[in-house]
């Protein structure tokens, strides 16, 4: 049709994707809603009191806009983290950050690396600007700083992915192993060090950076441990050079004021987060001994979310998952063999994992039948 | 330096821009809050209270993402335009739709016309995807169907932009103008018709125009006649083939749990638009009569904010403008010549009505001496 818009052709050749189908979409197809969700990585524990209280107040004064320099959240990270604001830029979550980096550094065909079944929403916004998609293999169920490093000299990679710890397998590097792999960074390739889940890992996985160093990106969020997934707040830290650059591209204003305060107030309640972490701690044990006895395979987690080995192939994970569903637990499992042999079950409540415990025999069952 | 991120030649040509500078950026500077924010055309007159009470259930459920289809609130949306949800696609505010749109249509060297003077965030946009913007002269205080149209064809044109209401002049065409517009609009130009104040304009402003037409896309908001600003929603209404393009690029889980939940509420509430608009009605009314009564032309307005002619050139504006500020009342003004012998202000509650006519005078005085 003659007056249809005229895309770019990068667009004309992009598929409609989505890079993960929600929940409510789920729901709205079963016609009810799920017993517990537990798809997604949420925490169901909640953010803190203090943020609820920030975010209340905040949406009696939603009629301004939101600082569009983030001033006051930037210094309280900075001070947390012992960087500059400089070092700092606020955004979307990460996904919305992952976007703007990818913008500012990919164009067509450039070559980007990542782990074959890492987080898709990065190859979404890489393939999205006509990148150069290439998939190394996890070693076992890590994440391979050797292969990524092998193949981002091989194509000279202007971006190599990890996330650590990593999701959907759960597993975690030491601090030691990642700063031996950016010691090891071809030149000219920038590490996006993905630590959405750092805050829920083992002391001694987040690598200490000096803020400044030219050769990584990190980026963390409120999302996971601070129980905030809705909010939509992440941050990167980076050098100068690389956040002012930002600027170049993102929504100035697109941060909003609820956001701005409710993530600046949990920020400053890190009892509530040991309290999430001990929690999370606690039903990850739970999820695994459930998955134990039902003669399944919990993987090791450094996360908010347990992986479990169904001990099949991805067509019995993939029966498993349907029978949880079907039975109102909402979880999702990895795309890629050999790990889509797993299914991914996020921490929750006592209500939760007792919600999980009752459909999981009934679903290995029909799997099973 | 070698070891510096190697961004796109077009990212790395790109200056760290800012399309507006915040109020706290300037409070930050004064070391004082200000007493009036009339400057970023916000609504004093705040949310609908069903719309906060709505912000403050799902401050309560933050932990789970939003809903990435945004289902409940187009659905809603297409009842109230009496439209169908493929016709609309909800976004992190018009910025953040007007950035995905100008991707989806425009690589470097494309050509784009607006109006000089016109919205500076979608000039932004334009420019960060390397777009060539061609600017026609306002007619008077009235952006040109006319010079627009003129343009666009000659540069062929993908993109045509037009704000109707108009921001910075507060200036409206009638939907016939707009009607006979989209009928002259060249083969392949797709009109980007903004309308974020169109709730506060006069009856008869608002174009009729076949959703399923996909010579036109329209942008409406939450952040003006609604009282959100700082809750980042916007939409816009077109054929459903440009919608569904949106999903090849747009941030799919970028809408926030509480700004689902505030704006579909604020939709309910159409008695609360009734009676801002009467406010603001109000307001425009009083800011006109402290203008005239300071010597100084308020402009006719179909929005939320009035423009004032201070009588003299861009300097003398300007120095008005340092004058209020530097008294607490924040005001901002056109950009461009001839435009710039103005300053806007945005409707506000008697408060902030009296604290600008108590400011003015003092301002004008210094502005003169």
């Amino acid at each position: 049709m003659t007056d249809a818009p005229r895309y770019t052709p990068l667009a004309a050749a992009l598929p409609a994707s989505v890079p993960f189908v929600g929940p409510e979409t789920q729901e709205r197809s079963l016609g009810r809603p799920f017993t517990a969700r537990l798809g997604a990585n949420e925490s169901l524990f909640g953010p803190s009191p203090q943020a609820i209280t920030a975010m209340e107040r905040a949406a009696r004064e939603v009629w301004m806009y939101g600082d569009p320099e983030n001033h006051d959240l930037r210094q309280a990270l900075a001070a947390h983290h012992g960087v500059r604001p400089d070092n700092i830029v606020v955004g979307e979550g990460i996904d919305g950050l992952l976007g703007y980096l990818v913008r500012l550094l990919i164009g067509p065909g450039d070559p980007v690396v990542t782990s074959d079944g890492a987080y898709p929403t990065f190859n979404f916004h890489v393939t999205g600007f006509g990148g150069a998609l290439h998939k190394v293999p996890y070693a076992g169920d890590l994440e391979s700083p050797d292969a990524l490093l092998a193949r981002a000299a091989e194509v000279q990679a202007k971006l190599v992915y990890l996330a650590n710890p990593d999701n959907p397998m759960g597993s975690h590097h030491p601090a030691t192993t990642l700063a031996a792999m950016i010691d090891r960074l071809p030149q000219g390739t920038l590490l996006v060090l993905d630590e959405a889940y750092i805050d829920l890992a083992p002391e001694g996985t987040a690598v200490q950076i000096d803020a400044d160093d030219p050769r990584v990106i990190r980026f963390r969020t409120f999302s996971k441990g601070y129980g905030m997934a809705g909010l939509r707040v992440g941050y990167a830290i980076a050098a100068p050079g690389l956040i002012s650059a930002f600027n170049k591209v993102r929504n100035h204003f697109g941060m909003g004021r609820i956001a701005q305060a409710g993530a600046l107030a949990a920020l400053q309640d890190q009892a509530w987060l040991a309290q999430v972490r001990a929690r999370v701690a606690e039903a990850r044990a739970s999820l695994a001994a459930i998955a134990t006895a039902n003669g399944l395979r919990p993987l090791p987690s450094a996360t908010n979310f347990l992986t479990v080995d169904c001990g099949g192939d991805g067509a019995f994970a993939r029966a498993v998952l349907t029978g949880l569903v079907a039975r109102g637990i909402f979880v999702r499992m990895p795309f890629v063999a050999p790990h889509d042999r797993c299914i991914r079950v996020s921490c929750g409540d006592a209500a939760a994992c007792a919600a999980f415990a009752a459909a999981l025999p009934e679903a290995l069952a029909a799997a099973r039948g």
